[in-house]
């Protein structure tokens, strides 16, 4: 139950201020609210290192009767002790997502309570074993992630750093896409195959880009760094960098006008006229 | 366990006529449906008033271990006892969606099945606490909620009385939103926020209101009273009492012609020309 | 507990060949997977026949306290053994995924990991419940469908052969909704009425449909067979044969070119001019 | 789930006086004592016949997360279904005790909440695997029925009906123990081998024995039908018929005076002069 | 779940002192032993009140899948509220154990720990049911303490205060058995009936008698005041006051020497010659 | 969860030779007993050591609602790898079991279906954790393996190596007992204090001893090597090596004829003439 404790002995932790964090508002949290106390002290309280949390918070989420808590716990405890990316890229989604979500109004509540957080973290495990050819035990995750988040992602997806998947609900990202650094994805996000062909047929999400509720990109079309996809549109074609797209199907409406990329301001707004009533 | 014995003793308890349509059809099926007997005995059967099995019933669909029933209830019965208008509001939606859905054919089937149902009154707990600064409790309840349901609504949102979520799976309401009286949500509906300010960022839903399957509707806009969301929509202005809007950015495609609230009668059709494929 | 073994004991039992396969994959990963053997000997390698594993399937993903496995089991064996089309169509769907699917790699994939399907198996037994007049037993299978898969279909709806729901997240299929064969249904897909009349008011979809990522066909409509809904599509109108339709609202912007039946291909693509950004 | 179904249909079923009785009083007492209302309705009154309620209680009683009810239940069945003494025996245990224990003011107590005729009934599910060569199955459930009742009989005894083991606690039977008909055990009674040697080295119990609490009985001897064994006696030697031993070591302290087998008046007294402090 | 609010408001609550030294040793041990911490707070630092930790106590020890802690919580706590004296006895048992027993080294350990401590107290609750004619709920109750303790007390059996029952395994105590105050009873007692007749037939036992170890007391007969009846005694007939007896069958071999009770002093200890070996 | 791979890479781990005959037979009973396939993958076949194995088998055992599987494991693997001595005495128990008990007729059954194994390797555990000055984990422990498998040792005790706790139900062990190597202890066993003082007042076991059904043996005495005591036996003075000790009071009615100490020959018989009736 322990092999968390072999990495990064030396120097401070993984994730340590993000920890620290998450630790200082669950201290505070636990006595004020008492109705909480117990659970805090068993999801942040008990855990002086973010892996070692980050490896229970995923357990707790996905055991069940058929797949008991010591069972999952060990391919989660591999994928961590053999890629300390893992854990890096969780603790800058955290990051990520407190300095984006203004609801977000203390580090323990993405960390506790943000299922798109807790789906990624699982793909980012599903992702290891993928790439080590256990495509059958990626699958078992994959599906139960879609039954206890509603987020549906191919576990051959490779996912950058800071990425926020913001509520979850109904995103599905297909085998071939790829999603880069400091992505933004909002419910009922469709990243989709085309179905014509079995090889790339996906999209590549570049750098920075926000994809806003309810947008269905389709095809092996590349999402250009920074461009902002309006909610509910319909992508069939590559997208420029900087662009704004929106509409079913969806158009150029505007360019981003600063350093900011959308994905980090969360700007779901859209400039053009057209976008009036 | 029996707090909720306090309140009306005197007069009719609320929710008293809804509730005994309830019972009576329970009691009809509880002789015809020996697989559901048990279940229906423990889960409507077993209490004399509304109050006491929405108090059951909604402490059994999210308990867990990490949050056993006996903690959960606590802060359910807490917010029953100090603010009737849970148990009112409740009563209200229940009544509403069997005067406006054609597939509730029995004051049983809402109550018991219907996840909407069931994610709005868990969202009007974690609104009392929120407005009793217990916002860590509130997120908790609102995750919970989101992973039990798909069904995602800050507890800062206001709600008024007689609202329908329908289906309810991929709803997802921002924090500085306000929903009206006698407004129905179907599935997928979004009530985003721009994301540009951290203050007041939502739409603001005016009584009557059907936002229909998919609607996305941006920002600190107001949608009028009586107004109709076209499926699919994505809406980004304000929508004026009595109009129908649709499309991707959406218009207004029609008004309401009689006195009946869209929201009541749950007719989704669209009348305008544009509208003919 | 046995009592699926009445049905087919001279031929070969139904579902025979995509059983074999399905063993033949878990034969295989239970030897090179070793968190899953445990898993596979309990929901593949148990059981000699198909029926028997879909059986046990079904009733573990939705038994729960309060409904327990002793007393759901009994519905879907009686079902089963009252009609042998229910077993034939799932192995059916399990045969049409695997040939339309490229992410499916293994006939194990699908069987154990895709919510779609469970929620389809389901929705099989619940709609033999509600022929049989049994509408409040099948109206709670609907809603823990529902929840466990965020897939609701009311239990009235007739779905044919071969059918395929993908992913499955916040798909909604109204009361008086008919699903031919061969059709794929992909997430977020609504099938829903007008809500103007209590009467037949949802669509009718015919042999070879496709309905793309969340696609909202509203009203008492046909969608003509062979016919490619597109992505994000809202369909107020019927839809030829072999059409394809795309936009808010869907316009026709081409026609299936060949014998192949969109719904076997998985052709999300959009072929028309104005589909171009 | 169903097996049950099959034996003596044309017939009135097996156990059918005793199962009548138990629905009687639980009739009674699911309407006086909500409390166990929905536990009644499980237990007994979703059960027409003995063998189904037999069957679903034992069930229950022993399922747990690494042997769920949908495996567990299955042997069973087999076993039910394959020797219709089980029922009979079980029916006639029941029977026993209601005639015996002063304390069984209504045929449901026993059947539900004596963990005496729980433990016996599973053991004569083990008995029988036992006798098919399935030594390790029934080690299993031997091993089940010890933690779960604390009684531990070696599946290989062959044991009578109408047969009660009263309280249970600490009963423990070794492996080349017989146990005729008309017994009465109570707990902590222990019918051990002298470990000398590896073939017959555990008592063989006649008809009609009455075994007080605390009994040690220790290798291969005889008690005679109709003999009492003290409390707290230590039976080194074969007890003739109608003997009541006492002491420890045991020595004869007097005679059944009547017709009456102790086991069948319970009388845990003994007579002789030496029994007076 | 809060109806334990009510009595006793005025005053310090019932259980008071007692209560304090188990908060204290609680919170000592919450910041030294990081494996308890969360279950020191669900189980003590929760609650401020003996009353609601001991019902919380109890209904977490007994809740099972067919008996759930909102349903079980209901009689007890009606019981605490209706009769002051459950609580009472309570903790005056409470207070016995940590003048008793030399292991019980902290207050915490017998509250938390003691399985005999709990069956007594859910005893208490049974009998309370017993005295109000709730007959049948109180065998359910006496079943599963009888499961889950391994100590089966007849719901009929009035018991004093400040009783203690050391280990409990195999406790057994019949119909009409009565206890009077400061009572020790160690595992493996029997306090039964003669079987003779219906009526009184169970040991009476008067204040400040000790039980050691596997003692079976027969028939309606008295255990005099500050009796002691020694390690595997059979008794059948009354024993004096103050009497020291052993033996099977039990003859007296001593007599209490000073004022302290037996029960009190736990001292097992036997003075007679004949006693050597 | 993987901490147990530190110890004994080099050489061939612990209990290798009983490991590999319980997977022996693991393996041929899974592929015989359908019913305990998934079972035996669980608990046996996925585990390459035997500390492996039984690491997961006691928190398996132990684990439930408010003490998690991953919280439960970790003192168990911290005290495993403290102290190699643990899994190695439970080598010893086991092989020591295999060459005592004529009914474990596979070396399976032992390791998974004797609870007083599985008591005796969580109370070496406890004494680790005593040992550590963590009592109040200790105490925990203690009280869940009394719950669980009715076997009640103070952690305070220590148990040496090759013993065999036989059946289990109501062995109680007080603080300051010792047992020593090759003890064979049966059911209701007894090793109680006398209750006059607070030191050292329970029994001192040395190597070889057997103590048979329900003895009781109270004080600070010792049992001398090699030494029988008779099944219900009161013991209350120092018993000489090899002697045979029967009776309540106990007296010495025979001595070991040869140089099988009774432990190991697991003889129950008492040679002298008293003891024919």
């Amino acid at each position: 139950m322990d092999t968390l404790d072999h990495p990064a002995r030396e120097a401070l932790p993984i994730g340590h201020a993000v920890w620290q964090a998450v630790r200082a508002d669950a201290v505070r949290v636990a006595a004020q609210e008492e109705t909480l106390t117990a659970f805090l002290h068993e999801t942040v309280l008990a855990h002086d290192r973010f892996a070692d949390a980050l490896w229970a918070l995923l357990v707790r989420k996905l055991a069940c009767r058929i797949m008991p808590a010591e069972r999952l716990g060990r391919p989660v405890a591999d994928a961590m002790a053999d890629d300390p990316a893992i854990v890096a890229s969780a603790a800058a989604d955290l990051a990520a997502i407190l300095a984006r979500d203004p609801a977000a109004d203390s580090a323990l509540t993405p960390f506790l309570y943000f299922k798109g957080f807790h789906a990624l973290q699982w793909h980012r495990i599903a992702h290891w074993l993928w790439g080590k050819g256990r495509h059958d035990l990626a699958h078992f995750l994959q599906s139960r992630v879609s039954e206890a988040f509603a987020v549906d992602i191919h576990p051959a997806v490779p996912v950058g750093r800071g990425v926020f998947i913001d509520h979850g609900t109904g995103v599905v990202i297909g085998e071939t896409a790829v999603i880069g650094n400091d992505v933004s994805i909002l419910q009922n996000v469709t990243l989709g195959g085309t179905g014509k062909e079995h090889g790339d047929r996906h999209p590549k999400v570049k750098d920075g880009v926000l994809l806003a509720a309810g947008a269905k990109v389709l095809g092996n079309i590349t999402l250009g760094a920074r461009s902002k996809i309006g909610a509910g549109s319909v992508v069939l074609k590559d997208v420029p960098p900087c662009a704004t797209v929106a509409g079913v199907p969806a158009k150029v409406v505007g360019w981003c006008r600063d350093d900011a990329a959308p994905a980090l301001t969360m700007d779901m707004s859209l400039q053009q006229a057209d976008y009036s009533i």
